[in-house]
């Protein structure tokens, strides 16, 4: 399929924040911003991640388009349950996708670059499917609970305080202008984050 | 109809940043944060603004639920070119609509309260179409822009300097996450902002 009928499929122009669904045998979920500029779609890994060792080893990798702030939140910091996942067969391989998603792209991956932190991959479409979706407004306490999570993998990574302040903003957004399911996610993060202070910190509760 | 139908357009529990049409002689849009709270539906309309007299006046409007970054910021300014919007037949009225919404409800306002700077009415939805469309991956350049554009009237009523700090901070990410639509509607805003600046500063251009 051509890259240019991603946008049935809601993948276009600029970076596409969606959950990337891999791994033949242990499928896993992880939040990744997929980058389309051109009509070609690129994709960074970090080392160190599940989706890096899956997508290294098999090539293959579905995209799934949602706008469900826990399922973000949950897949930025622990595989979700076997529950989320449904599986198509691709050459007599299961490849997974998220059940719920609004749509899934699985993507082969080619001309694939290895730096000393990531790799980068150019990758193809094979296969698209779009299932039913409600539209829903713009809720700016959606995109915060993103963002806050964003954030905390970075804080996670360096231990920078100015992340925990920008954290913070995002989720007054989110208790400000989400509904039900964003605050949900807004605590599960904040859980996490609770956690990542402890590792930060030394492993030392200081409380 | 029942506010709990209203999650089949897309106007869920929280606040949902929609574009309102209003106005049966002289059709106006503007975005509105429509806040959804335990099954009922308020809007804040601020004088002064077109909107806020064309409802006090009329008492009825349109919700239009749209992704398009082009829409809200052209909005937030000015209104929109006649070619934008549709009209609904109601008790012998035309009622404006988007009309490329992915939803459109008309609210009737009831409890209208008003205070020194605003009205608030409780709304009451009485008839909602959904439209065609097509998913949409969450794009953090779309929010940021939006946010930008939020920023952009609080810069316009105060005058004060860390709101285009903010806005600088929103469009790095539309730059950088955005598609083209996205990186369009930063253009106009950045222009409307070059205005504003001029009028902020007492009328005097200082370049």
């Amino acid at each position: 399929m051509e890259v240019s009928e991603l946008d049935k499929y809601g993948i276009c122009d600029g970076i596409s924040e969606i959950i990337v669904t891999c791994g033949i045998e242990n499928p896993n979920a992880a939040p990744i911003g997929l980058i389309r500029k051109d009509n070609r779609i690129f994709i960074r890994l970090y080392k160190g991640s599940t989706t890096y060792e899956n997508v290294k080893l098999e090539k293959i990798f579905a995209a799934n388009v949602t706008c469900d702030p826990l399922l973000f939140v949950k897949s930025t910091f622990s595989n979700l349950e076997d529950e989320n996942f449904k599986y198509h067969p691709l050459n007599s391989q299961n490849i997974p996708l998220l059940k719920n998603s609004v749509s899934s792209v699985i993507f082969r991956c080619e001309e694939i670059k290895h730096t000393e932190q990531a790799m980068t991959a150019e990758i193809i479409p094979i296969y698209a499917v779009a299932n039913y979706h409600r539209p829903k407004a713009i809720n700016r306490g959606l995109t915060a609970v993103i963002e806050a999570a964003i954030h905390a993998t970075r804080y996670e990574l360096t231990g920078i305080d100015k992340f925990l302040d920008l954290i913070d903003q995002c989720l007054e957004t989110t208790y400000k202008c989400g509904g039900q399911r964003e605050k949900d996610a807004a605590e599960i993060l904040l859980n996490e984050i609770g956690e990542i202070k402890k590792l930060v910190s030394g492993g030392k509760d200081t409380e």
